[in-house]
Order: C-alpha cells, then structure tokens, then sequence
C-alpha cells in the first residue's frame, strides 16, 4: 500500500484486468513480476486489489522508467503470457499525475 | 467496468483505500454516489476493486468536471462522513491520462 506521498509530477500506470479461467503459474509470476519491477530504475509503488476485475496502479518518477519496464525482457514474456494465458481483456492507460492528497485517521497531514 | 478507449487526454482520479470496521450506511451511499457520479457533465466511466485494499479510478473529460464533483453537495457530505467513519486511510491522486490501450482475448482492436 502506498502511503506515501510521491511529489508530483509522477506518472501512473493503470492496468485493468479480466482474468481467463487459466491460472497455471499465475501467482509465481505475477510475485515475480512484482520485485522486479521494485528493482527498476525509476519505481516508486505500486497499489493492487482484485473482486469482479482486477486494478493495479503502479507509480513511476517519469516516462523514461515506464518506457524500460515495459520492453524489460522477463516483462514482455510475461505480458505475452497474460495476452496469450492469463487475461480475457485488459487496459492499460499511462497518466501524468498532477496532484495528490493523503488521509489518515486522527492525523492532520 | 470501462471496456471502452476515452480519446486521451482525458482525467483519471485514482482513489485508494483502507476501510475502517465501521460500515454503516457505506454499501448505500457508495451506490448512490456511483449513481450521482454517472449524471455529472464530463464523466466517462469508472473501475472498481476491493481485497485488502480498495481502489477505484473515474474517469472524467477534463479537470473542470473534476473539480465541480468534488463539491456537488451530495458528495460533499459523502466525503465527510467517509473521513469521520468509512475510511482508516484514503489517498486521491489526479491524472492526466496521455495514451491507453486495450486488450481483448481473440480480438484485434
């Protein structure tokens, strides 16, 4: 969970899924993809929560980062997996953010 | 769920969540602000998921239909009451979305 504030401007990446009944190896490799993109150049967090359709909204410091995760080897096998595997449909939409406000209960930020 | 492409740039408003034990009212309020959501000028869809976190993402035409949300009455006191009781933890972020693809099993778009 990111509860941090990360100083915009920032870029989101927002990717939104529909999973296939297929799940072989899902798990492993979605772990995996997950630290990898931690170790990116560039990575600041990332948020995920999955019911009917899943959202994860991972944040970036610029365009260049977002641009070299996604041509990441391990990266594009896994996208080709989830086009050809894991996912009916998904969307992706890359977004500069400009603004942000944190609340915590009981704590004035 | 936003299975269509919106034309960037176009405004996300990425919310992410932590519930509180209190849900009074929640499931109510949270469909009728959907509802009211849907009827002001510059909306263009939403997604919604919720595990260990909740997270949801609108989508609106540009930052004026943002900003008239944010203080419609209605929501307003929504939001109020979602600080003083729903919600341990909340962030907002606003985001110019700039570029957006789909995917969709067997389709080519």
């Amino acid at each position: 969970m990111t509860n941090t504030l990360f100083s915009p401007p920032y870029y989101a990446v927002i990717f939104t899924s529909v999973r296939s009944e297929y799940d072989e190896n899902y798990h492993e490799v979605s772990l995996a993809m997950l630290e990898l993109a931690k170790q990116q150049h560039g990575f600041l967090g990332v948020d995920s929560a999955r019911s009917e359709i899943g959202i994860t909204v991972s944040y970036w410091r610029d365009e260049a980062a977002i641009r070299a995760w996604k041509v990441n080897a391990d990266h594009w096998i896994a996208q080709k997996k989830g086009r050809e595997i894991w996912y009916d449909f998904y969307s992706v939409r890359v977004a500069k953010v400009e603004r942000e406000y944190l609340f915590e209960k009981d704590k004035i930020l």
